[in-house]
């Protein structure tokens, strides 16, 4: 069974407003496609989103740094950073993620072979970047007191991940990086493999109730059991309104990874308002799918699926407007990008335990390897890969970065949780779901969130601070600069 | 005219003592052939020195981060770790750089296309080091009290080079870096081209005269002029002894870059007593080579050369083995994946000017673009890479890197002169040539050189406390371990 997609930090079933709600001009930059080694000297078009309404000269480079989707998507998702341009004067700046969105390497054949699709990486991603803030300081930096300007690195999730490496790896480029929701943690040996389903389950049961997450729990050998025969998987089918009908074993396994992704995606997305990050979704949509599982009086194996089927169409159906699932796009929700990632190096072990709602499902290197070749001819190189190039646990001779993570979050079970060092911070937000801080203001927003934006924004004023003072000419410059700022 | 071999940190041309000085085993780890793409998982065999006889359970590991040549001769002209290993129980390794000695990914074939000699590169390099580094974690920090032991990095030259890069981009691999002569700042916009040549001058003036240095000042005009004829080439061929006839304007060309060559690397060994580095030497070559010039009363042009050849053969036969002298061999000095370096990530642009004892040569990047794609049918990607790679100037965010200079080595010239911070010192060798320090220790040692030893050693023991103070489970064996060292 294929369970790559379990792990995903996955974006790429976004379904975007008619209009977008933040705005920026999309520009490329031709980048060498391979920065490690000298084979050839060729080139490919990153694209990048860039908005410079509220920059003023000397300002900072607010820099997100591209996840694993097209770099729209988190533009349009990070509205925090539009919300502080103005305190700073920053230009913002959104970068794509090689080999996601527009930014393909290899055009239409970027993920034929390995051949092609092999110089897809963390590590030649953060050289983008790097090259990219070179550029722009370039063009950005170009006063006669100033000879570069600070730049601040923001990321969620994978994206956060980013931004905390590429201040650890390049920290001449970025002077300080917001990390949200970062799992920096989630590689071998640091962090136990059934966490990440652990805290989904404890997300059902605090936020849905143990009725919730006992059905959930209950229904996987019913589904197991009942799809059995042609019989039940042709009754299942019909109950769950698939497109296509159930017929081998690979398809209930398929079936189920497809029901793990949206348990997982719903409570990653569970904000207090409507939002159209993972899918079109209602406010507090773990509630929203529990409660159609609470108020469903299930008497038997079938009424429980029923009962679930109603859930499920809270996240497959809110906008009414869906005809069909198919459990072939969900399950394989995040971009096969990501799912090469986790083949390479960003191999995450995930397993889950009889203690979580989710089917049992040990963590198994070597089935997990085959997979991967299977899948993309490339079989992991060991999964020590993080751990080499990222130093695993060990980062505290980094400096000048927040990790902030949402309880509520799954991926909280890999987050840098308490403070590294006096220069590593962590932020914790009891109750909030992915990169929750990252987003606009919202009048629904919860206290902690709020709490944790200002949080960022007095340490992004302590960095530029820091920069200005030791890179500005004149400090009688920087005092006029200290004071006119936030 | 190819001028790529001026800029050679180089050291091909050692002839090695009949008997090893320092003792120690060869092994051989399979490391991977790109550490940073996926494209496929190839490894190739990386050789190393190791010696573990003042080795104790839970000591460190000293680990020298080769450069640009055959392993074996940075161990045995690296002493220092010998001497100091005892003190500190450590164990010895010297690491082959890949793409040199027999560390070659493809054999015999690695030098012959871009497409198996691209693998070449810093960042490659560093990345075999902590890919080793961690497999030593796994064979020497197996006791129930320390989950790894401390590494301190060495390098001299290049490597010293990469001994502070490894610890700026994987810095839970090491914890801190003695790099001794590194010349990280020689790079464009970082130091005047003109610099190391300038040094060069000095150092000839200073140590060998003035005389000395106006005579090889005059000789280049002298020598083109001469080698204008047929008959001019046939008298110095004979005068100079050498192997091949010259012949063409390409001749005289080659020429010159083998008297520059030979020039620098009397002066960055100008130890004070015989070496047998990088070519065998009387002690204080400088004024070996220039008493020479200074006794030889010449009262014309010709006989300026006389006196010239006189002092080259301190250089190429102090042995009296030599039976001629081979301008080609002696031209392409360095190894040959050096000059590929060169045109790659390691863009050093050096010029000289009227003011110093060579020819004048301005820097002419587009030129050094079409002599590196003569040579390796690559380009220069741009002069930017080691810039964007490894920070420039701003190396502030790093720490536990120890930088020392001797001011008699032309390397000096890209080196780090002053602290960067508490945790970045710079120690000053006034009297030392390159990377004197770390040579084993001699009765003809100035006291500069045992003073740079003595902080180098200090600053080992204080970051060795610091690791064991953090990493031991319990403080108790902390203090042992404290009192019983040093």
């Amino acid at each position: 069974m294929m369970r790559l997609s379990v792990i995903l930090i996955c974006f790429s079933t976004v379904i975007f407003a008619e209009e977008f709600e933040y705005l920026y001009s999309t520009k490329y930059i031709d980048v060498p496609l391979d920065h490690f080694n000298f084979r050839s000297n060729a080139t490919f078009k990153l694209r990048y989103l860039i908005n410079d309404t509220y920059h003023v000269q000397r300002g900072p480079i607010f820099f997100y740094t591209g996840n694993e989707g097209d770099i729209n998507q988190f533009a349009q998702n990070t509205g925090f950073m539009y919300d502080i341009a103005s305190t700073f004067n920053a230009l913002l700046v959104f970068a794509e993620h090689r080999y996601y969105g527009t930014s393909l390497p290899f055009g239409n054949l970027s993920y034929t072979t390995p051949e092609y699709l092999g110089y897809l990486s963390s590590a030649q991603a953060l050289a983008d970047f790097a090259y990219l803030i070179d550029d722009l300081q370039s063009t950005y930096a170009a006063t006669s007191d100033l000879k570069k300007v600070p730049v601040i690195a923001f990321g969620g999730s994978y994206g956060g991940m980013l931004a905390a490496y590429l201040r650890m790896k390049y920290p001449y480029a970025v002077a300080g990086a917001v990390a949200s929701s970062a799992p920096i943690w989630q590689f071998r040996g640091l962090t136990p493999c059934e966490n990440f389903n652990r805290i989904v389950t404890n997300v059902y049961e605090a936020l849905g109730g143990v009725k919730c997450k006992d059905t959930i729990a209950k229904s996987w050998k019913i589904i197991r059991s009942l799809t059995e025969t042609d019989e039940g998987k042709s009754n299942l089918t019909k109950l769950w309104n698939f497109c296509t009908p159930l017929k081998t074993s690979d398809d209930i396994d398929t079936l189920v990874d497809w029901l793990t992704n949206i348990y997982v995606n719903v409570a990653m997305v569970n904000y207090p308002y409507p939002t159209s990050f993972l899918a079109d979704l209602p406010a507090y949509p773990v509630r929203a799918v529990c409660s159609k599982i609470n108020n469903f009086d299930y008497k038997n194996d079938f009424g429980l699926l029923q009962a679930l089927g109603e859930a499920l169409s809270v996240y497959t159906n809110y906008t009414g407007r869906t005809t069909c699932n198919d459990i072939k796009v969900a399950a394989n929700i995040g971009e096969k990008g990501w799912d090469f990632q986790s083949c390479t190096d960003m191999i995450m072990p995930m397993c889950s335990t009889s203690f979580d709602m989710f089917e049992d499902e040990p963590w198994d290197f070597d089935k997990y390897s085959d997979d991967c070749y299977k899948k993309f001819s490339v079989r992991p190189r060991n999964e020590q890969v993080p751990l080499l190039e990222y130093g695993g646990k060990d980062i505290k001779s980094a400096s000048d970065i927040v990790f902030s993570n949402g309880l509520m979050d799954p991926w909280s079970s890999g987050g840098v949780l308490s403070n590294v060092s006096d220069r590593i911070s962590a932020v914790i937000i009891p109750d909030a779901a992915h990169h929750f801080d990252l987003r606009g203001a919202n009048a629904n927003d919860p206290g902690s969130v709020r709490e944790a934006r200002r949080f960022h924004v007095k340490r992004i004023h302590k960095w530029l601070n820091k920069f200005y003072f030791e890179n500005l000419d004149d400090p009688l410059k920087y005092k006029f600069y200290e004071t006119n700022r936030v």
